[in-house]
């Protein structure tokens, strides 16, 4: 060990409190306060670790973790982008590497190339860990919606359709977990939460 | 697997969203709020994650990444008990052990079991995995203290002994790591933000 390779790791943990600041859409599951990108971090990763044996394929479930736990960390530059805001996702590509390019180039080079791998492959979504990974987090804001009367989905006016399109993912993960989402989905259409499939966004 | 399994793990990951709501003493290293047990739970786990080299002994990284993970979640029944609080330390065994039956007994049995095993050996504090754990659980409020002008040091006006009898715990996970804090609490020591050996605590 040299004092320089830990004073970079320690400045880098100092770094990233600031993702405690970074507010995400989704409301807490009683609603009155909006969460933040680590916390909600700390959340999937325990989904991960109660949820794995639902995966569709074997996993490495330290590798899922570590994507988990460092996933958002470009957020502290680049802020949170909803998932709905389809003007925000437009430039969301290049603000993500350059926070990406600043934050994790706080750590020694071989970390820094460790981490930027790991969220690279969760963004990416190609290895069975990432499509586990990100199963948790598109899973969790299910949960909090359903939780708390709508949530996003209500606020957003977002109609089944575009959740459909965005939630498949979960089953690229896990298809029991998905299953059990739509029927999630399913209640909480008939209950009004979500709008049913509008005239806009016909099925083809 | 059955729905009813399904359902146990759900209401787990439910339930747990409540630790968001439990506030340590400690704040944020920008210091206007204070920092709650969930985001607290991920930044630990980025530390192992970030620190592993430094450990003593062998250490098993995913096991040591389930501990951090639900280490703290007792406090959703059992509140945040201060370091320093020495009546509040008088009862916690108790309190904790309620919340642990009542919380993990949300899980299927294969899991609870598994879950308070986890919390029972952080607590134990005798495996490798359970010191390195240890280590970044008290290492996160020096970096917070230090960073934030005195923290949670200069408002319960803690002295150094306290502190070095409390801490002395990182020596056991990692003893490069504990060298490092000792620096760290010279510095700040010199700087105001502990107070030196009081006479009311004479070194035997």
């Amino acid at each position: 060990m040299t004092d320089q390779r830990l004073e970079q790791q320690l400045a880098f943990i100092v770094e990233i409190d600031r993702l405690k600041r970074i507010l995400r859409r989704t409301s807490l599951i009683d609603g009155d306060r909006r969460e933040n990108s680590a916390e909600h971090s700390w959340h999937i990763a325990v989904i991960a670790m109660v949820l794995a044996e639902y995966t569709n394929a074997s996993i490495n479930l330290l590798h899922v973790l570590k994507m988990l736990l460092v996933h958002d960390i470009v957020e502290i530059d680049a802020g949170d982008t909803f998932a709905y805001d389809t003007v925000g996702m437009l430039d969301k590509e290049a603000r993500e590497r350059s926070a990406a390019d600043r934050i994790f180039g706080l750590l020694p080079d071989d970390q820094r190339d460790e981490v930027r791998g790991l969220w690279e492959e969760f963004d990416d979504c190609t290895t069975s860990e990432a499509r586990f990974a990100n199963m948790a987090d598109r899973l969790m804001p299910v949960l909090q919606n359903y939780h708390n009367g709508g949530g996003t989905w209500a606020e957003a006016k977002v109609d089944r359709t575009a959740i459909d399109r965005r939630l498949r993912l979960i089953g690229d993960g896990s298809i029991a977990l998905w299953t059990h989402v739509q029927v999630l989905l399913d209640d909480a259409t008939a209950r009004g939460m979500i709008q049913p499939e509008s005239d806009a966004h016909p099925q083809m």
